[in-house]
């Protein structure tokens, strides 16, 4: 049950900001920022949005096989080690903002030995093809939306303050570019991009693939339930996990095109859950731009990232954190002696 | 004495990132910072540009009185005052980033208790008035100029290892649009903002400001040197702190409108010196972007901020520093076990 956020504590802190020992307005994002945390934790000034966690949710895709990525299939296993040894980009970003990371396999295609950090979750080793078939059954997508869920609550319950949504799952982009055309409605070469750093010829490829797979959801009549027809399972848990964030009235970082694509899926099942999300960055991936347009995001960040894991909407979080400093710590142009003339 | 960046050092630095556990470029911007990093510290990887010093320079503007801010001119004492108790956002964002703040008396037109963290270097109180005569002799802007270099020396050799750019004044963003007119050749009302949040009438007013200003220069022969003609004191200092920066090689965060007026001096001066800076926000304040682009810097952040006192750039350091610990603490693709396809 997520409610919409306290739009009173809204109304106070833009009282505060306006109180505060500057010019009304002068730290322009940071003000808007601070106020909807207030709202978010319906008090004022807001909380410190710390500690924060990432989850980064892995899965397999059926739809590698298409040949849409350079990188074998088995770079997700590899990659969820590199995560749970704390080499991996994420590992060094969190760290760098004083945050946790835990790996989440809700689906990875092979077996993962138990590691510090890692949670099993596997619904089911890999989605299938999505150009031939639905990615998943709608009771998987279910399952694999209440391991998000389940996460989140389970993160806040254990206190964390702020949740960031990261992802790993070679061939992803596909699967998200097809997720979002089918949300947006927008054409698949408008929202397909070059994932990992693809050439002409796969990309075009690429686009042909997303183009089938949302041919191929109308068809089968499938396209109603875009999660489960065109998703990933770390897709669906993402978008359970963006949800359970903003049930549990925490702020969630959405990341790139991945992150994007589960919180469409997630705020057609939760219209108030946007509330609760800042966007972290704005992805390179085309399809990210769009996705942000429709859920109303403005990112924080704009460094042409495009590697997922969380790693862009991670390093917004001393923004998100800044913007609740200034509201706690600042003084009152009355407490700095200044008196604006007339 | 300023010497170009370690290229050699800029290439090792790009063939590392190209051998991390990540698609090549995947990290967007946060690559070539990491690089640059590299070619100012000659090291690869860089070391993390910590700890961070910002340093708010202070001076007052004889041009006040030509109405061009809502603030009395006593405010600039006032938040010396805030800012050596800790109070306003620049101490804020500071601690956030764990950065230490210096303050330093320029040219506050009034007599300053000490305090911790206050630096006496006023080299006079005030500038006088540039629509009617040079803002200062040239005697005293290379004195104020060599304030900001010996601040930057001192703090270099006292262990920062980054400086962070920081203004406060009333009514420098009038001086600041001179400057930055005088600079780059633009026209007042291109480079001539709200400042602090004029309103339209003062606007109009500040432009002609600005205009007459720059009439006043040419017709007495001081437009060869702008920096005295239409700077201000705590600009000049801070020209000097990001050219001294850049001879201790450290990176220098520029901050907004203040700063860049500083910086296209500094730039003049020393021709070398833009590459040890990193441009920390884009401040909505026209000027800021016209300067920007004449310098060739491409801000970290843009938040719509337009506070000063070297707030944005602040804010832009843990990006700074997280492109250098990529560099220093990612494991490879070879480490993680990863081998693109052909």
């Amino acid at each position: 049950m997520i409610t919409p956020v306290d739009r009173r504590a809204e109304s106070e802190a833009a009282a505060l900001h306006a109180a505060l020992a500057k010019p009304p307005g002068a730290l322009g994002r940071l003000e808007g920022i601070g106020v909807r945390l207030a709202g978010i934790a319906g008090t004022v000034p807001p909380p410190v949005p710390e500690p924060v966690t990432v989850a980064v949710f892995a899965g397999d895709h059926g739809v590698w096989a298409e040949g849409v990525s350079p990188w074998p299939q088995e770079v997700t296993a590899a990659m969820v080690g590199t995560f749970c040894r704390g080499g991996a980009a994420i590992n060094v970003l969190a760290r760098h903002v004083g945050a946790e990371v835990v790996v989440v396999d809700v689906g990875v295609n092979a077996p993962l030995d138990p590691a510090p950090g890692l949670l099993d979750r596997k619904v089911r080793p890999g989605t299938a093809n999505l150009v031939h078939e639905p990615a998943m059954t709608r009771d998987e997508a279910a399952r694999a939306f209440a391991v998000g869920q389940e996460v989140a609550t389970g993160l806040v319950a254990g206190g964390s303050r702020a949740l960031v949504m990261g992802d790993m799952g070679i061939a992803n982009t596909t699967a998200s570019a097809a997720l979002i055309a089918a949300y947006t409605g927008r054409p698949a070469a408008e929202v397909t991009g070059r994932g990992t750093g693809i050439d002409d010829a796969t990309l075009a490829r690429k686009v042909r693939v997303v183009e089938a797979a949302l041919a191929r959801a109308e068809a089968d009549g499938t396209i109603a339930d875009p999660l489960a027809s065109l998703g990933g399972l770390e897709i669906a848990a993402l978008a359970g996990f963006a949800a359970g964030g903003a049930a549990a009235r925490v702020p969630v970082l959405v990341d790139g095109v991945i992150a994007l694509g589960a919180a469409l899926a997630a705020a057609v099942r939760e219209p108030d859950a946007p509330q609760y999300w800042f966007a972290g960055h704005r992805s390179v991936e085309p399809g990210a731009s769009v996705a942000l347009d429709h859920l109303g995001l403005e990112p924080l960040l704009d460094l042409e990232m495009r590697l997922g894991e969380g790693s862009g909407a991670c390093l917004a979080v001393p923004v998100l954190q800044a913007a609740a400093k200034i509201l706690n710590e600042m003084a009152t142009l009355d407490g700095a002696g200044v008196v604006k003339k007339e």
